[in-house]
């Protein structure tokens, strides 16, 4: 479909370029752009650009950032003897939402995935390894419920049983507020698996 | 949720006020956004300044265009006896992409809703009866088949009648692919109203 403007034919294009932006989406929100204040569009611009020029990676944890090391690894109030290792920064803000965790991060930037490629060199894993000094008392592995995730969980397990530091993962089971009946098979037996006495 | 950038967190809110973009997309699409070339995201940016700068309403249909009148106005290959009017430049793409239809256009930009206190002067109204000249020998309401779209086709059929221009409009029906017996009664008993002669 042509548009009678190149200009709107771009922004279109490259908002479907991103993730679960269709086609459709992606014209109601390049209208709606056109409709807001020349402002609203430049703040939009500008931000975009900060965003590139201001935000890094944190050399310790390999979370996004615009000090380096973040706020949380330089933070006093963080117990330093815990590494929670996570997939995406998506995650720490997860973890950290929960407001339960007082450790520190170490962020992978994906799982392993030997039918895409993605073997230990292209994850954060000898950072990590890198990071495991005296100080550290349990890593804590929390990577998602999944093929990857599981796969790359015996990975880190095996070589942090190698250099003898307790190495736990978060439980897997029925969700709070979901329903018994509708938790499928695999979850099921993982809560009977890990259940806890009371 | 603070994020330890105010880069990221600008990006996010920015994202989360445009529509149908919820908090947890909008953290999806900036994190999307840190993971690509610097390239692209400049493109982003300047893409959206030359929306900005390129863009503006046709003074005749009022359409976005880069050139004024726009390349549907200023086209040889069309009818310029007949009108189409709709409430959006989303809804003139729509209307293009069947191929079926060879006129021009009206966009109104938006449709009229008291309780909103959107009135005929908040819309293209007067702009469209500027343009009923001896040329244009009918007017096709295109509206949205809903309350608004009703109430802006019945006051437009009001106006064109007095001017004595033929108007019509688009047929509400069941939708081609779909099923009989899902169709709501609004629905159903229009398609029958509207019947047609085999």
């Amino acid at each position: 479909m042509h548009y009678t403007s190149e200009s709107i034919e771009t922004v279109v294009e490259l908002f479907t370029s991103l993730p679960s932006i269709g086609r459709k989406t992606a014209q109601r929100l390049t209208f709606y752009l056109l409709r807001q204040p020349r402002e609203t569009v430049d703040k939009f611009s500008s931000a975009l650009q900060d965003l590139k020029n201001n935000v890094r990676f944190c050399s310790h944890c390999f979370n996004f950032t615009e000090q380096d090391p973040c706020v949380i690894c330089t933070s006093q109030k963080r117990d330093k003897s815990t590494i929670c290792v996570v997939e995406d920064p998506n995650d720490v803000l997860a973890i950290e939402k929960t407001g339960e965790y007082k450790g520190l991060y170490h962020v992978l930037h994906g799982a392993l995935n030997p039918l895409d490629g993605i073997g230990p060199n292209d994850l954060k894993i000898k950072e990590l390894i890198a990071r495991l000094n005296t100080d550290v008392q349990e890593i804590i592995l929390a990577l998602n419920p999944n093929v990857e995730g599981e796969v790359t969980t015996q990975y880190l397990a095996k070589i942090t049983s190698q250099l003898d530091i307790k190495t736990t993962r978060i439980a897997r089971g029925i969700p709070i507020g979901s329903d018994l009946e509708l938790a499928d098979e695999a979850t099921l037996s993982r809560a009977l698996e890990g259940r806890i006495q009371l």
